[in-house]
């Protein structure tokens, strides 16, 4: 078990109308918000109007972005701050899935600063403070709500990064479940892909660490147990908050403790293919994972088959592999590149990007002919059970 | 699934040699400092020296207090207390297990008060201050380190209640696995025994939880792996990691979120015994949780059940008590009355002062009938297998 310090400061209110708070909670940050949305969803289905109903309660003045993509983009990131530079802004309220909030991390810390948001993320400044972000969560999946990550991409640069500063954790996250109601079959099915391989990443990450490992075999039997029931019953409460706090629970820390590190392999594989073709995250995992476990079942087959065996009950590296990837076709996400739309002869500009973009893990090294393999197995004929 | 707050503002730090950070970290809150132990354990195994050269690196003034029992009392609470408040201290230092991190909680919140300990924990005061505690931990069990509760007895009016406050989370917690090593095996198996019934009076407390479930799972099975080695070979580090790990996990909020409540009945039940015979806590419930789940088999026979089969791979209650009454014993602690020395001609005085002491629980609730019930189980001959 390797040294690790243990502490989140995100206060996460989970529950039926938590928002009810929000308004009083935002209120000791200042008077001036900068409100990060979305492609206007939350105007749909009415989170757009409690918000501002709260904000109005607290009689604070409102500044908004809207229009940030399901995969963000640094562009709209300096627009917003842009926005909160302007005006002074003392808050950043972010309201949405991972892509607003990661949006929104990145804002509160570029406000402050001379820099742009990706200067930022690639470390060529070193911000010393954010401004406090607050954030209401639509879309149980990346667990950004409770951990100092954000991924975006650059357009120009074509990159899709993950960077990582205690300074954007969220001070305070809002969890409703019924917040996610309106998510669809689809988006929902690829939340529980994407919960499920974060705690993975970690799981097949450096560092002996057996109560964390036994927190992802919890965490990814929970979604296995509920996911299914959720994708045919989508308005039931219940559901959604078991998934909601699986989904917190597989990135906030609990599945890392006493690790050297976790994988993120998978991850960077499949921010390539968000990258090129604008893919669904999730989307994106569900047909990386299966084939990196492929790849990787003659390095560590014990691993792979501990897995097995803790939540699929089943034995040996192969059965694994075979399990979790039927199960992600049992949610209806794809499994291989056909599923994503993505033809045959994409597959040389994909190894081309992945390489450009040094994709190779934390841990599990992926060189370039592992990149070729993998992306060979992404491209194979689903097997037929 | 209840709505919860997710937010744990101790910051652990798990791992050899932390406590190298210590002399910086208390730095922060000031520089008249009270150092609370017991009753000299660490003197001998070498750890009051290390933290008093921290203490020195940083040029602060210390006061102490030591002496603290293993059961403690508030008496003690009191007399530290008037030492940091002639002192005028800033800050708590706690170095010991739970009795003594648990004192220097009420010690914290009875410093900048008027009131005395007993006052504060029966709420006739209720403070609205604390001053900075630092814990460093030297016994893996109560989970104490990390979250906002403690434990203390009254002397003068026979009562051991628990009392909880946000105020007295400790600000930091030091726990290095090797301050462990001079833990005798008996205690260390205590230790364990407290921990898993940590997660289980959780488990066993009210509302559906499914993940908290699992979690309480996941460490009553590592607590179960690792555990008997352990005991085999106390100077093992990665084996003390485990456990110690293991017992912050059981009661740091990990177990109860989602639910309404913990039960806490058996914890109740075993304080009387402790205020009476001043027997160790964790050997205390060894003997009281068989007997209880046998008292609740068939009030609540599918949960204990879902503990059997997910943690010792038995079906029913009955198995699933045997189980666990069989894995208390393998560890060396007692499971009966008779293993505590305590004689069957005290049976009366135990009866009437759980009575006295309004022993109820949370959640399954225990009538009168019911503690003659469960302290005759106590005292029933052991089954043999």
């Amino acid at each position: 078990m390797e040294n690790f310090t243990m502490h989140n400061p995100t206060s996460l209110h989970f529950g039926r109308n938590v928002t009810d708070d929000l308004g009083k909670t935002i209120a000791q940050y200042g008077k001036k918000i900068l409100l990060v949305y979305g492609k206007g969803s939350i105007k749909k289905n009415g989170i757009y109007d409690q918000v501002m109903e709260q904000l109005k309660q607290i009689g604070v003045e409102v500044f908004e972005y809207s229009g940030i993509k399901p995969n963000p983009i640094t562009e709209d990131v300096d627009a917003a701050a842009e926005i909160g530079k302007k005006h002074n802004v003392d808050v950043v309220l972010a309201v949405g899935g991972g892509s607003v909030i990661d949006s929104a991390k990145i804002i509160a810390l570029t406000i402050p600063c001379e820099h742009s948001a990706w200067r930022i993320m690639i470390n060529l400044a070193k911000p010393e403070k954010a401004i406090p972000l607050v954030s209401v969560l639509t879309l149980a999946a990346t667990g950004t709500e409770m951990n100092p990550f954000a991924v975006l991409q650059n357009v120009q640069t074509h990159k899709k990064i993950g960077y990582g500063n205690p300074l954007i954790y969220p001070k305070h996250s809002f969890l409703d479940p019924a917040f996610t109601f309106s998510v669809s079959r689809e988006y929902t099915a690829y939340g529980i892909v994407d919960l499920i391989a974060h705690a993975l990443e970690n799981y097949f990450g450096k560092g002996d660490a057996s109560l964390s490992d036994r927190f992802v075999f919890a965490i990814v039997r929970e979604a296995m147990d509920y996911g299914p029931a959720l994708l045919d019953d989508l308005q039931d409460y219940d559901l959604r908050a078991r998934i909601m706090y699986a989904a917190t629970s597989a990135l906030n820390g609990l599945t890392a403790y006493g690790r050297v590190s976790g994988d993120w392999g998978v991850h960077d594989l499949g921010h390539i293919l968000s990258l090129l073709f604008d893919s669904p995250h999730g989307a994106t995992l569900s047909v990386v994972y299966p084939a990196w476990l492929k790849l990787m079942k003659d390095r560590t087959p014990e691993r792979i088959s501990e897995l097995g065996k803790a939540v699929f009950n089943v034995n040996g590296a192969d059965r694994t592999i075979l399990a979790l990837e039927g199960f992600f076709k049992s949610l209806g996400s794809p499994v291989r590149m056909e599923g994503l739309g993505i033809p045959q002869n994409k597959k040389k500009e994909i190894i081309d990007m992945m390489v450009q973009n040094k994709v190779n893990g934390a841990h599990h090294k992926i060189e370039k002919e592992d990149i070729e393999t993998v992306v060979g197995l992404m491209f194979a004929k689903a097997q037929t059970e």
